[in-house]
């Protein structure tokens, strides 16, 4: 996985994620410049072969493309702004995580200083950075995308460009991301309930597989086919069935002394929605709720 | 996948699930003999070749193995009793979906009745009864599974028995269907945000399999294996890093307007969690909060 190799890269920003990039370019022969805002951070790379930058005007001087992972977008700004001019014609790819409105504004930013801008999001950890599965998301101009397409992949072989809009690798990356957190609070509420009763968390191993494929899996495909066609008929698995399941799973942890916490507000938007006549929708239907804020519900 | 098709099976309670398990059995070549409290349940049934009981006395004479699959454990009882004394020597296989507690329960009933008891959970819909794939949960004696293994698979060819304690079936069973109810709330809630920015849910669909492969069930078995050992140890993503994330996907969804209550409870319990101390623990951590009640937190 290697683009072409001359190209000048400055990774800005080497916490664990940023390292990981740096180690990347290293890897793939990329003439690559590192810069911290404590350098010390830098040595393990320059070690590896980078250039340290002394300063962040070092850092924009010495390539076109700058890869900046910060902590936050206050980062970016506190980091750049001294250097505004110097990042005139130069591109940005900015891998800080953050919201979408973060993305769209930093995006005029560099806008405002003629600098091209990528905003993207990193799906993986930093020990799968530069991998050829390892999925990058970007939201910006294509033709800046296109330019470093074989560079910007070389952090990760399935780097996709998702729109011209910033703030779309941000909503992509959070709607994934909240699909992990739920789908691992549900998976540990289980595994408080089995614990409680003397079942190892392991016991339910070898059926999480198959379950998570067979039926997770196709029940989160279909509802996306339902959402978009805003029709939610099923002959199965009901609103009401299923907030019935729910209301048991709750007692059923309350039982053992364990917090209903994760499944509660699922069982209540289900409730609500049946409440309001569609318990005989598919369960996808509670996003209906989801996209109602309480004050508004009618 | 048929069994000893001479053996007699009773299947009470036609509801969908019912039906299709009374379906299984006619099309496996079993005689199969057909009751519910309402009694045209039965028809299409019995046009397949099922033997139509007119009382619960006649089902309950008709076979040694009965078949339960009613709305609820009080209808189980309801059902029963006026015939308890004819149930000494049945085999009662309850498919009836209830918490731990119920089965237990109804395992003391049949055995002070001197009927064997198996308390089972279909982790399907019903039209996946029957196939060799689809799992079910059993719990109970080992030698009433053993007597008709074969018998039951006709239901699903994937029918564990997972220990002696009746209520095992209906723990597991509630540790799949969390997992499912979270999975899917949290991909609504991503929905909701993708559709809150004009972006069709099903545009995340391309990604949705291979996160859910190599990221959440990896995730889930790794978190099985830390629970298990008590240890939570991480160099990569701890409580503290996910709260962050989680509290950004909170602003992210108030900003467009739509509900976060999937994930409020989820950053909350991390936060607790990195405020007792545990912020650079891995995420299967949470599973101390989840154990403890609000009332005995420390």
């Amino acid at each position: 996985m290697s683009g072409d190799n001359g190209v000048r890269v400055s990774v800005v920003g080497l916490g664990m994620m940023g390292s990981a990039l740096a180690g990347a370019y290293l890897r793939a022969g990329h003439p690559t410049t590192v810069w911290n805002r404590s350098a010390s951070r830098a040595d393990p790379l320059v070690e590896q072969g980078a250039r340290r930058a002394d300063t962040i005007a070092d850092a924009v001087a010495a390539s076109d493309l700058l890869v900046v992972c910060v902590v936050d977008y206050r980062a970016l700004y506190e980091i750049f702004e001294p250097v505004r001019e110097a990042l005139d014609g130069k591109t940005i790819v900015n891998l800080t995580s953050g919201v979408p409105e973060d993305a769209r504004g930093a995006a005029r930013w560099a806008q405002s200083l003629r600098a091209s801008y990528l905003d993207g999001c990193l799906l993986t950890v930093p020990p799968a950075v530069g991998l050829p599965q390892t999925l990058l998301f970007y939201g910006g101009p294509a033709e800046v995308f296109d330019t470093y397409e074989s560079t910007l992949k070389v952090l990760g072989g399935n780097s996709v460009l998702l729109g011209a809009d910033p703030g779309v690798a941000s909503l992509y990356d959070l709607s994934l991301l909240g699909i992990l957190w739920s789908s691992l609070a549900g998976a540990l509420h289980g595994f408080a309930m089995l614990t409680a009763e003397g079942v190892p968390a392991a016991a339910l191993t070898p059926f999480v597989g198959s379950w998570i494929t067979h039926v997770v899996l196709p029940s989160i495909t279909g509802a996306a086919r339902q959402v978009d066609a805003g029709r939610y008929a099923t002959d199965i698995s009901t609103v009401g069935l299923n907030a019935a399941g729910l209301a048991k799973l709750v007692e059923a942890s309350r039982g053992q002394g364990i917090r209903p916490d994760v499944m509660v507000p699922i069982r209540d938007m289900l409730r609500e929605r049946a409440g309001s006549g569609h318990g005989d929708e598919a369960l996808a239907s509670m996003i209906e709720v989801i996209r109602r804020p309480r004050a508004a519900a009618s």
